[in-house]
């Protein structure tokens, strides 16, 4: 069967990385070029990175020639793992090609036209892209930040059942967060850190918009009111974000309320058969000392969140542990999640899941009237 | 120049080192007994030690002949260093012989006749030993658990300026904390663990009596009435407690009075020259990342809890981050230097600090015919 | 397909979670029984387990209820991960009941008429087993220590090509080599430590029995007569041992032949199709840095062993690095291996692989004639 | 007492950081300039860097302006914390302008003409430096790699007593010997590194230029002959190199003997008061597991070499493991104790420990007739 040709913007980085090693076994998806930094542009892929992640590099990519970033005609989505500086020309550049960037960055994720999604939360943001000015089903859509994504898959069932007042987090967060190198060791051994810089203020914001609501003519999302007051911390784990949250609702809720709205309610995703998506985007570990990074990381192949330790708070009314994987969740698996979501929608021009096997060759002019979700 | 002999119970664990570091080197007390389990009594202390501090093991401390925790006549203060479960009844055993036991323990700490002091903060509590059922002066005395210390040092002038509401605290505590040979390596390693057993019930119920209030016949501690929620965490450190915390006032406050709040208030210790009082109980680390358990633990001679990253806080008013040292002002410090205040209260028949010198020699009848504070 | 009825002896502990993990997934093996400790036992095994391992628990594992260590009819096969002490004589019990002791522990390892095997390289001595003094089939078969099993599948192959004259060995060892709870964070945590009781002199004989000879009469083994020194160090990894081994050989070598007797060489184990033996018992990895356990702990499911860094020394005459999964490869993987060349060469009397579906019933009298390998 | 005027180059790195911390409570020295690269020039030192010792820095060395690495007047001692590539021209800059550079850096340590000295072994070859090209009394002169300091120290006593012929070392390297940021976090963390760049060769090197022999002429160093092999690996450890260190002597030795070669054996520092020279640049720590990083780092102020478990090796003949600060005696303390000890043997023109009060006034022409060393 024939796949939709992708690109990987940031190959070479933590996140690239991930990116790499998923796309390279994904049943709808095909890589066809490894973009980074002009520095390790023309080298063999296997040559130009540091590979860190324990799982070996996919033959195919360690042979592909790296290329660098700007824009050229062959894949139909480009993933963009850019840090926000370079994000923020390059992944335009794409989009006035006509391609869809889907991006880890955050440099787009609070404009008014960029939808900021978790597929299974507001799958319906994403008519927001349609309103972006770019030509040929160009458009650029955004995965949240990585301490953000449980979060909200913990807030939204909870928000829609029981209305959400106020939310304070603290985050106990893992070192791959910051990338690669990122943090020294001599930093963050026998240590922990109280701050990671801008995160807070992502955690704060983003959340509001991912649980806002889509205005009725589809132009723009109209921001949830609840406050999130966050503490964010960086801790000696490698992979996994802790997250200790206590919430405010506006109507009485009780524990088995609360589990029924984690574990029971339905998600945007149902039915869509998406490759990524995980069985249950919410679980419960019912351990006393659970979730861990070390025993929770993995739950759902790294997609599912989390939650533990359900309980009352005498502050703000109840208060959970949940934990996310940052680099697969809350980043790599979360952007192809959504671009398969996008997929789904219609929002690649000649491509759906039924039809992914009738595509037009890559490279050939791409012509579908409009897309599903309009 | 004479000093006040001293036992020290559970000498041989992790908090029973430190207590061993301090009282070797002490200018008013003199260790005349290391007490342990009876499978430990008999042996050297050099031989029944596993120890664990970088600072080299006290020469004479190595030598000494290990006792069971039953009482005898030498020591006029008793520093108990037991686990909850042996401390119940041997603590009590040591005040009915006359003693005053200093307990780092928590099976007495919330007894309605046993002050839970902290000497900087609620040094008038130490009333309520007055009125304890044993004789000769025999009386038993507190120091709270190690996580609360630190956030009652940052709380209480804050309580005084501005009266608190409610103080919302997650943890990122040290492994020492859990003694040794405590949580095990493969636990911690790359991981956090969310959950302390018993630790939130503590830092939810302890600062109330601390920040209480004295009844005027000075029988009772009346609770103070803010609201706590806790959630506390294992972090992979070996020492330093570090603690988010989120609080609401009753009266508004600004960063610069509640900067003066901690750092110029007036302590219980302010003149009482106290050979193991900090200077500044509270201080103020000013980087973007601080405080860390790496740079600050060590503060004041680790007994000085040092706060950071004082900001507004969206959902409560303020929040900002604390550390202190766990084992040293969070147990073994912390229990030296309320002994020390006790002793400066005239608690200690027979001594004073102005009359270390002048005082019976150990093993005599000592009589004194009433503390100073009744 | 029926199968052969298992026990595990000393199933709460590391290496016993480790037998449950892979033998509840096992073609050939079917758990009967998860044996421990009286304090353990009627427990459900999920309840008396304090499960360590990032995959789950096994479903049916987890509401088995524990027994005791003593005898009983059902299994062919126990799996002993029983410390030494109490291995001694639960083990010798075992086989005069006519079982198969495949046991991981070391105290019967240095015993004559005990086999002391790694599957791949002296299958033959199992022929020992049969001048064991025990009923009906009854035997005692071992495995060699964590830090051997590595050092032995790297030797083997040069001993046969050059002949070993000397051998020098420095281990970086895994914490979780030492069991659970095993090494206290404290100990570890920033820190390394030059000892491992009783290591080295282990590293020192093993490898000169499993490198032996057996007599021609299959009475006993002539040990290898080369000299091994060892070191041995606890490092802050969770699981796989690094070694730096230093090699003097007999016979002139290059770079090249040493690199084909490593990967070329043939094996006990080919042919036979055991489940769990690996398809390369070693690899090399080529990286500057190489190996790591971050990642080579799992080569060939964490069965192979990893070489790497192979150069000239300047005092012995060749130089290189190899990792090996301390707990699968050193412990639990590497006695299912042998528990499957076991049931390959006949060793369990009913059983055999092309048998297994036709076995009789498990507790049933089991008479097999002879031994293949007699 | 007026003091010696002296700079230090890579003032901001990791080496620098611990020069500055020693050298602004010196008795001998004053630092009259923080040099670092164009970039942090101009800046104040406290803002150029990113501090990463425990202990705070020097109030003064925090408002001081950082200059860059060029020559100036002001200094009669340069100390060299720079890279090896920066260093190269550098440091013979300032030896041009008649400036004794004492260098931790590699990239002179092997020319026949600079002194590579560990003050207690080898002082005589200071002489080398009479033969330098430079004017008015500049030279250069150095210390040796880190983890090279704690192996000659355990090495010369040895090779006095007994003749050394070979030796095997494979060492467990701190992180901080890679310098800040140096090694990711995600590197280390439950891992270690068989590989460190450059280490084996200059750790199988350097050994025989400090334990050669002077040439009657005081021309050049004759290297000793033994053989050294070695094997390095970087543990999770923040600072302590730790060391497994295999000798065949030529002559007979036994434990007694070592012990005494170890601990009573004169060492060139005795009777020059040397303000950095530990009392016993070697210990012995009599601890089954020791030494380790966490007990052992700080043996003489973080200055002496640290040895334990001494045994038979059945290859070589004995063997025993070392410790020693890798960024105090390994590289900042070692260059201080260096610089000092050029001092007392009139390398530096216009100084001498007795006569620093009585120096000519910084800036001015300094005129001594000759060294006392020539």
């Amino acid at each position: 069967m024939a796949k939709i040709p992708v690109a990987i913007l940031g190959a070479t980085g933590a996140v690239g990385q991930r990116l790499v090693s998923i796309l390279f076994n994904h049943p709808w998806f095909e890589p066809v070029a490894l973009c980074a930094s002009e520095r390790s542009a023309g080298k063999p892929y296997g040559q130009a990175t540091r590979w860190i992640l324990p799982d070996p590099m996919p033959v195919r990519a360690a042979a592909m020639r790296v290329r660098g970033c700007a824009p050229f005609p062959d894949p139909a989505i480009v993933f963009s793992a850019l840090d926000a500086e370079a994000a923020m020309d390059i992944e335009e550049d794409w989009a006035k090609r006509g391609r869809l960037v889907v991006s880890n960055a955050r440099c787009h994720r609070m404009r008014d036209d960029v939808p900021l999604v978790v597929p299974e939360l507001n799958a319906d943001h994403l008519r927001l892209a349609l309103r972006q000015p770019y030509p040929d089903g160009g458009a650029i859509v955004t995965n949240p930040n990585c301490s953000t994504i449980g979060l909200v898959l913990a807030l939204k069932p909870l928000d829609d059942a029981f209305g959400l007042e106020s939310v304070n987090v603290v985050t106990l967060q893992a070192a791959s967060g910051a990338g690669y190198p990122g943090v020294p060791f001599m930093d963050l051994i026998d240590n922990a850190l109280p701050y990671i810089h801008g995160e807070e203020e992502k955690l704060e914001a983003e959340p509001l918009k991912i649980l806002g609501r889509l205005s009725a003519d589809g132009s723009r999302v109209e921001n949830a009111s609840f406050g999130v007051s966050a503490a964010c911390h960086r801790v000696a784990v490698t992979d996994g974000h802790l997250e200790a949250v206590s919430v405010a609702f506006k109507r009485p809720a009780d524990k088995s309320a609360i589990m029924r709205a984690w574990l029971d309610a339905p998600v945007d995703t149902d039915g869509l058969d998406l490759p990524s998506a995980p069985k249950h985007p919410v679980v419960y570990a019912d351990g006393l000392d659970r979730p861990q990074p070390r025993f929770d990381k993995a739950a759902g192949n790294g997609m599912s969140a989390t939650m533990g330790r359900l309980r009352p708070c005498p502050i703000l009314g109840w208060k959970f542990e949940l934990l996310s994987h940052n680099t697969i969740r809350g980043a790599a698996g979360g952007t192809v999640l959504l671009a398969e979501l996008c997929v789904a929608k219609g929002l690649v021009r000649g491509f759906s899941p039924a039809g992914i096997a009738e595509r037009a060759p890559c490279g050939e002019p791409r012509r579908e009237p409009e897309p599903a979700l309009a």
